[in-house]
């Protein structure tokens, strides 16, 4: 019998290709032998705003327990978070970021044989926790960059265990309303179990984007996930949650790893979540910043779409990947994103207004010496 | 179709029966509304040490970096392990908690009509990992409550993708020598991964066990793990390590979620890998505690397992369960081990002189109103 390691791996495991990051900041330093301190990281939709002083002063204390195991059912984060949402604890699922919450439902549900519906362009890791389980991925063409859910409604058959959609979407940044989710829901299959991807719903100021949660009690199929990595500023603590209803909370807790979310992650995120002030303050970061580089992309005679996210995708009318490499030689790290089907894209986080003022100048002097 | 999502789950999901961890402190806190700091907790296997001066100071760096995500491929710590224990980097897969990486070897290598062997008394999470993906559990009676190796081999068939061994074990603090692993692992056939969980081995001083890296070079089916949360004392963080070929090592890693390890994780483990000083102290502690426990159960007449790990598993002469209920009364808590196979049992953590003289002092009492 074979002793390829590879070979002996599950079908869909040797089909893998992992999850491409941000390209990490230290990592460029050490390729192009730069400072770090001088490198700018749009590339990864981190809170530009730095760290909240209350979560730093969370994980200063929680850090005394350094020795212990973290509380596997996570009751303090629980309790806020179901206060928080309007939920019960036990409608809540914590996870190693949101990422975690994905790939519990894909364990869950999905295997050779079942499927799970997405959109074009839309998050790297529906594929890649799709694929990881051997299901198919039935992958419906978007409709102006965004979910065409009619389409996506039709594609669900009987062997349909996951529908992700993602509101607003990443890396286009689109979304859809609160009538448009309504007809949706009302109509999918009772079996097939819809994960609604908020990781970026705090951005959506204004009221405009609907509430997930108003859905929850109405829909036992719908999952609400959502992170502490963009607007609450912890991505690198990793906490992310799910809100549904109890059965498949009780489903995702019996898969995740018993101590999944670390001690400080909890204290970080109840922290964060208690933080108005640094909410707030993000929220009006994001707003400038991307007004800012809407008026830069303006001005150099760039489209983009519009987005309600902490992001940006613009046609930078040409190839992405060059451009891409032409800023990382100006110490800017953006996103290409030809992996998602827009070549001629790059997705920029929205940074500080600094930030956006050198990769606006950057961006510039790339494509005139292209 | 059924809209019940409990079964709609994977038929080995509904079956999971999920880890039970000890107790934490604050639960307990909670629930005899007793003072946590009153509260001695020897249930999980914990450093007793308290934190390492030089990780805290890692993790107060690293949080000035908050916001943004962990390095996905962890360079630094990635780098320092392959230093350490005489590996290339390619070889090295992170975990979050070693615990992680018996769930990545379960995930990439086993699936229904697939199974994994273990031994008796061994370590829960290898019976859950291997449910999880709805493989077969292949329990080997335990000879003398170790490792029957030569039963464990005989039981490895055409099936078999995993074997999980582990030196010492926990619950039950056996090992097994150079001799016997070397005869073992040159008779496992080529398709079996063998499991060398060694998350216990900086704890057996003294070089009477085997290094499993020094078996590495000549087994390519060999996957040693090791932890950061017992004398490295970073349980709270969640991080553990895998060593094996580069062909395993590439699996596992596209198994792995992308920012599985968080940033306060990889930059405390780089520092605890450097402090010798709270090596040699975690050792010491270690040895004077299980000393002094072994002492306090010869005054009380009671038998235990010989151990090499940070634990001792007491025969109480009795059903394990009231014994531990007792305790925890008295403010102790310890680890019941009936769902080991092993009801006359607990376990119990080696704590500091003082936590060990409250634990004796508690269990007399108990045992004498029992």
């Amino acid at each position: 019998m074979s002793s390829d390691f590879l070979a002996l791996a599950q079908p869909g495991v040797q089909k893998l290709s992992p999850y491409v990051p941000g390209k990490p900041v230290d990592e460029l330093a050490r390729e192009l032998n730069l400072d770090p301190a001088s490198i700018v990281k749009l590339a990864s939709n981190e809170n530009p705003l730095g760290p909240s002083p209350k979560a730093l002063a969370a994980i200063a204390q929680a850090a005394a327990e350094l020795t212990r195991y973290p509380d596997g059912n996570g009751f303090e984060l629980k309790a806020a978070l179901a206060e928080r949402c309007g939920v019960k604890a036990n409608q809540v699922t914590l996870g190693n970021g949101s990422n975690d919450i994905l790939e519990l439902v894909a364990r869950a549900y999905l295997a050779p044989g079942l499927n799970a519906v997405f959109s074009e362009h839309a998050f790297a890791v529906y594929p890649i926790a799709t694929q990881a389980v051997g299901a198919q991925a039935k992958v419906v063409p978007a409709k102006a960059w965004g979910h065409d859910l009619d389409a996506m409604l039709a594609a669900v058959d009987d062997n349909t265990r996951v529908v992700f959609i993602a509101n607003p979407n990443n890396p286009t940044g689109t979304w859809f309303y609160a009538d448009a989710l309504a007809r949706f829901l009302a109509k999918v299959p009772d079996h097939a179990l819809v994960v609604l991807d908020e990781a970026y719903i705090e951005y959506a100021t204004g009221g405009e984007l609907p509430d997930g949660l108003k859905f929850l009690a109405d829909h036992p199929n719908l999952l609400v996930s959502r992170t502490f990595s963009k607007a609450y500023g912890l991505a690198a603590l990793r906490v992310g949650y799910g809100l549904s209803s109890p059965a498949i909370a009780d489903v995702l807790n019996r898969v995740r790893q018993p101590f999944n979310v670390n001690s400080l992650a909890q204290a970080a995120a109840c922290a964060a979540l208690a933080d108005t002030e640094y909410m707030v303050a993000s929220r009006a970061l994001n707003d400038a910043g991307m007004q800012q580089l809407e008026q830069g992309f303006r001005e150099l005679g760039l489209s983009w779409i519009d987005s309600k996210g902490n992001f940006i995708a613009v046609d930078v009318g040409r190839e992405g990947l060059p451009v891409y490499q032409g800023l990382l030689r100006e110490g800017v790290i953006v996103r290409p994103v030809a992996n998602y089907g827009m070549p001629n894209f790059l997705r920029v986080t929205i940074g500080t207004e600094a930030e956006n003022t050198r990769f606006l100048k950057a961006l510039t002097k790339v494509l005139a010496s292209g």
